[in-house]
């Protein structure tokens, strides 16, 4: 049995999203730049699925800019935010994704800019008030980045509250979102909120795709220059496939957002029930109740073959993750876990679900797993 | 009858390539960056691909870095030739293409680096005496950067000449070697070149995937920062489709390029001997020798419906373009031709060719555009 416990690394294609791809891998494949019925074909396909991003986060379809990935665009921002929009100072949190923390840092030692790290407390929610004393404190232009919901714990962000706030102290907002999109309901009317990214693959769509929008407030010029593609925002032919799956993925998804959010939600709760049943001293990292509904990540009872575990659940054809996918060929352990002080000792797993998990792979990969963390005394 | 020439815009992918792709959009989905069996079966695709491109161009699998295409490819040489390698001066051209044009300019403006540009003379070609006397004058570290071949004209330039040029004034090598990789062979272990470029739609491969070949000389740091994807040089979940497809395509490119050479050149030699024979006055734009075989850019005379020719072309079904599709948009006509002092005012039309294209659709597009340029009078 194979089971794919991992959905917040990268999540399978849904077919629908396939057909939709497919005459575009064969009859249309001009580029959407010529002026002749080849290329117009595409480019109308290209702004029909710019038009049904916006739909779906309700804001305008110029506000959307199409990318290779959530990393880009994460870059993109941070990057616009600095070199065009004066900011001088970034208020983040350790937590966050490598495509921010990485870049953010980048701008420190490339470009001089101050960072602050906002506080959190053990589950890895933001100190409101560290927050607000930054903010009051920062005398430069400041953008707040921080993530709608963490990638390893599911912890979430209030995004209102904290679009409010930054509203309040006039800073400039920025939160990845690749982790909700699709998931929870995004309304960039409502919301204040600069920048947000989504990465088409942590929907059932396809890899090497994905968007940032960008409230029309806010003008910044290209991270990757050349031609005048996206108006003249992301150089480079655009990957037609990628854009016209990641559309009609981000359609299904948020057709009945409710729907899926009650079902895995509900594969969630089950697998909690079973392992706090069956597994001694299990807890969970992150918070409990603001959370992913994709997400669960346990601290296990320390055991003997505790860094052999995922090897195990493995080798039985489960996919489970000991970190973000990102970081699990570095060996450094969780830059989240540390972060947060969870001792990294005793093994930490990170099931993630999606609306294709079923209840029987849960039972399968529980069983599978106090079958490893108790192991059969051998007879002698 | 729908007839393509326009292959130097974009080429229709080969058939045997959506077919290598295909099981990356179902059974094989994960993660690379997973250290399990679904991310494992990946991430062996990604290497092997990288070891077949890197087979091709009889280099490293360590100098070949996977991009979002090849407008991104020319921005992170550039980019890092600058920011990591001390350049403080880059000599380029003209009748570059905007993806080197236009993140020179920003190099000159953001980061204070002196532009030189080299003298072409009427066919694009460049004047080696000045290129020679523009690095002698240089006594800042400096980057050429010169393409290949020129994807509007065709002329092309001697990458091994202009490359032993540089190594012998200590000058570092950019080639935008966009519309010859899968046209032309390519040597890396002959030639003396720092970066070149791909782009897989340019070679019958998917949108959206493209590469950086860096000589394992240079370390450059990532345009992209966030997870360690591509040995730290390029964060982003893989576009892993786009990866073995490209890696497909070239290897059908890069099979029989002999023969497609011969085929598409005897195309081109066709089209152009029939426009001669047919068309008063036309006039080849670019370099009749060292050129794409794929491409044949023509001045024809003036007419009464210029402006409309690729218009009633289309009408007909027949796609071939005024400028690089990139610019088609923008309506300030051709910067190639502009810095060539090409008269803009009659038509000048590119066709360009694949190895998919026939006789029969150039003799289709020979006839309907003799028919546009000598419209039979409407009689009274
Ligand atoms: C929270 C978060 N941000 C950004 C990314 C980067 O997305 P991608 O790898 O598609 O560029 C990921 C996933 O890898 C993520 O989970
Ligand atoms: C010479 C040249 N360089 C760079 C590019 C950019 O490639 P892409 O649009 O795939 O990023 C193109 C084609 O558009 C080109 O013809």
């Amino acid at each position: 049995m194979k089971v794919y416990l991992d959905n917040a690394a990268t999540t399978p294609m849904a077919p629908e999203v396939l057909e939709a791809m497919m005459p575009f891998f064969t009859t249309h494949f001009g580029n959407p730049s010529s002026t002749h019925q080849f290329g117009r074909t595409v480019k109308s396909a290209v702004e029909t699925a710019r038009k049904s991003i916006a739909r779906q986060l309700n804001c305008s379809p110029m506000e959307i800019c199409f990318t290779s990935g959530g990393t880009e665009a994460d870059n993109m921002a941070i990057n616009g935010a600095v070199s065009q929009l004066g900011v001088r100072h970034i208020i983040s949190s350790e937590v966050e994704h490598h495509a921010v923390l990485h870049t953010v840092a980048h701008c420190h030692t490339d470009r001089d800019i101050r960072i602050s790290m906002v506080d959190l407390d053990k589950q890895g929610h933001v100190n409101i008030a560290h927050l607000r004393k930054l903010l009051a404190d920062s005398e430069e232009k400041t953008l707040v980045s921080l993530m709608h919901a963490n990638n390893e714990i599911g912890t979430m962000i209030d995004l209102d509250e904290i679009g409010d706030i930054c509203a309040e102290y006039g800073a400039l907002f920025h939160s990845d979102t690749v982790q909700t999109m699709g998931h929870f309901k995004l309304d960039m009317a409502k919301t204040k909120v600069h920048f947000i990214t989504g990465a088409a693959h942590k929907f059932h769509g396809p890899k090497g795709v994905g968007f940032l929008y960008l409230s029309k407030d806010v003008h910044i010029e290209p991270l990757i220059r050349g031609g005048s593609q996206e108006r003249n925002m992301r150089a480079g032919t655009e990957n037609i496939y990628g854009i016209v799956g990641m559309a009609k993925a981000l359609e299904m998804a948020c057709a009945d957002i409710e729907g899926h959010q009650k079902y895995v939600q509900g594969l969630k709760d089950y697998m909690k029930k079973q392992l706090c049943e069956k597994v001694r001293n299990v807890t969970v990292n992150g918070c409990e109740d603001r959370s992913l509904y994709t997400v669960l990540n346990v601290k296990l009872p320390p055991t003997d073959n505790a860094s052999m575990l995922l090897f195990l659940m493995d080798i039985d054809g489960i996919a489970c993750s000991g970190g973000s996918a990102c970081s699990s060929g570095s060996n450094q352990g969780s830059h989240v876990l540390r972060a947060l002080h969870v001792d990294q000792k005793s093994p930490n797993v990170r099931f993630s679900f999606s609306r294709y998990t079923t209840r029987e792979e849960i039972d399968y990969a529980v069983e599978r797993l106090v079958h490893h963390l108790n192991p059969i005394p051998v007879m002698h």
